[in-house]
């Protein structure tokens, strides 16, 4: 099951798909309370069908490499967490990283288990901590991946994080189910601690234990990161095939946009992510920063810091190509058997060129096919919708004329996805 | 009279009609020869009218503040100018710059004329020199700017660079007239040498002078040159509006992109420009090296390097909003009576939706309005032209579907234009 944010969940389903998995569930976090709330939630709901389940609870930007690896390793938590231990996965650390919490390793139980007792969470240290307990040998990096039954850590819950309970029982029992999300229910997880769970629980529990990994593992958690994990030539850079560096070190170029060319020049240890709606250019030891640049746009109210450039939605994706006064252009695919709401917009006249597949398109009584290379007009006010009845997917430009053009001149009259 | 390449022509034009002004020439070169040939075209081509012209040679990548200075020192120049004398402009140095050259003033003559002789020229100097120059005071920067008769310069040209005369004469003489410019001849212009103005003739001519300028003056011959223009916050950063600096030093952050927001962290002596297809990024001092980038892009066959985002035409311009296998979409703006040529395609087909003014459409025989919100099909093979009958500028959402949508499937049947 997955844990996400209403903006993540369409992406979150297609990747699912794509990786041949059905989900048990999928969650959606009102707002972001940070991981306790999160696990809880989670924990509360296996908890009805099945309080003996292990939980293995892993963030979705780590990356892991060598499936036996980590699952011997989590063969090796698996009995700890049955017998109701905490289990904890610690990264062999290969660097004094000020970035990470450190686990400090107790001896092994029965002079030589495979599963050490942990003695204590050490917070992200300074350098020169880091650097000790990169020499001690006994620390490793907190891969803040844990494995435990429901049960146990439910107990965990309740014993030291008892405030949380309440708030996130009522937010999964009164939770909405849409589309085969579950959104859990706004009011009570507002009341619900912004709280980790090394916070919460983790460093209060006392029956912990470490399985240590020494498989590839990395924290994607900012750029300079994922510049860790790329191949990288013999000067330190890595750059992405629409990204060119000259005479640049220990540098990451970045394009993720279709037809935007990334050049460095003479840069040292800097980290330059180029997207469609916006670049990034950060000093590389500085790229954790960029939740301020997210706050910094909000505050002058720019859409990059709210809004995905490609809106993923039940039935497929959209993008916007130009946004005018009084015009926009969108480009908008449809997944095989998608069907939009039967809508009417106040505001807006829309015009639909067919440019692959093949579209049934519903306008005031009428009902036809629209095939590549054919188009319609939706007239304003005129009651709408769109469907790709085919195998393939429907690619679309739309392009809308009015004063208003905003996503929320929308009436739905009828949705097969029971939206509002 | 503006001398340029074939890819500015229509921004040129464009340019001069925003400023209101009607040239007396626009010459293109086919391609660029460093400036020796170009003023020398120039200077043959005034000579058919007037060789008694002064000629005030600017390069168009500078800025100059202040009309009234800029004037005067025009103005200063002028005498001895039409005394036969080639006049060079000097700017009063600020720092030790080592990209410019610099010039070396002897005594005014008269004891305190405004027209002191020049020495001589000094090619870009290292630090040390540049240095000393400064602190002497009888040093000025080599703006590039020149004021000479028509007469003058081509008798400095025929006594110092007569091998350039013959085939620059030639690709004037058999220029061809297109839509106003006068296309240079290719084959002659290839037999003219690669050299700039300053070491075919300036260095070598004894009639110099120089008039000093301590008006506003910058060559933006790179991007850190335009940070230097740029207004700077207290931390020495320039941002444009869709830019955001956190806890920058010395960094430009200039988006020029519509929609695409650039974000600096932690900057020092950086510059950051984003464009609609290409984003660079470079060490502030290295900035000066973006042509070994576009070089780089070339070799590997980016289109960034050659085209434009956005294609000038006689009749207004175009861009490509997405560029897909089989489908493009278009933003194209004619000017109010533009008329794109009467043309068809053999591989493609298009939908055109107006968003903007109102086009007159001719597909087949059939001529007919077509107003904002309309649109209309031209298909595949089909004879089409499109015009701006009206006052304000028509804006156009074009979609081609195809196999093949390259620029060169085009075939021409009738052009107000005289294209080929």
């Amino acid at each position: 099951m997955v844990v996400t944010n209403s903006g993540c969940r369409f992406i979150v389903t297609e990747q699912l798909a794509a990786a041949g998995i059905d989900p048990q569930a999928v969650l959606i976090e009102p707002e972001g309370r940070n991981t306790a709330p999160a696990v809880l939630a989670a924990a509360l709901w296996l908890n009805r069908s099945d309080p003996d389940a292990l939980m293995l609870v892993a963030p979705s930007e780590h990356v892991l490499r060598g499936a036996a690896a980590s699952g011997a390793a989590v063969g090796t938590g698996a009995a700890a967490a049955r017998n109701g231990g905490l289990v904890t996965f610690g990264i062999t650390p290969d660097r004094p990283e000020t970035g990470y919490g450190w686990l400090e390793l107790g001896a092994a139980p029965n002079g030589g288990a495979e599963v050490p007792d942990l003695v204590r969470f050490v917070e992200k240290p300074g350098l020169d901590a880091a650097q000790e307990m990169l020499e001690q040998g006994r620390f490793l990096w907190n891969a803040g991946i844990f494995l435990f039954s429901v049960r146990s850590i439910l107990d965990a819950f309740r014993a030291h994080a008892p405030d949380l309970v309440a708030p996130v029982e009522a937010a999964v029992e009164n939770g909405r189910a849409d589309l085969g999300f579950l959104r859990l229910d706004p009011a009570a997880w507002a009341g619900a601690g912004d709280i980790s769970i090394d916070y919460a629980v983790m460093e209060r529990a006392g029956n912990l234990s470490v399985v240590p990994f020494s498989g590839g593992w990395s924290d994607l958690g900012d750029w300079h990161a994922v510049w860790r994990e790329m191949a990288r030539d013999g000067d330190g850079v890595a750059a992405s095939d629409n990204a060119l560096a000259i005479d640049c070190r220990d540098t990451l170029l970045r394009s993720e946009a279709e037809g935007l060319e990334l050049v460095g020049i003479g840069l040292d240890n800097i980290v330059a992510v180029a997207m469609p709606d916006a670049v990034l250019v950060a000093a590389a030891d500085r790229a954790q920063e960029v939740k301020q640049a997210v706050a910094a746009l909000k505050k002058r109210g720019a859409k990059q810091a709210t809004v995905f450039p490609r809106d993923h939605r039940p039935w497929g994706w959209f993008e916007t190509l130009v946004l005018a006064d009084r015009f926009q252009v969108k480009r908008i695919v449809v997944h095989p058997g998608g069907v939009l709401s039967l809508q009417s917009h106040h505001h807006r006249a829309e015009h639909w060129v067919v440019v692959s597949g093949t579209a049934k398109v519903t306008i005031g009584d009428e009902v036809k096919l629209v095939s590549e290379n054919q188009s319609v007009y939706v007239p304003l006010g005129a009651v709408h919708r769109m469907e790709n009845p085919g195998k393939v997917p429907m690619v679309l430009i739309e392009v809308q004329t009015g004063s208003y053009l905003g996503e929320d001149d929308i009436v739905r009259y009828e949705d097969v996805y029971a939206r509002d």
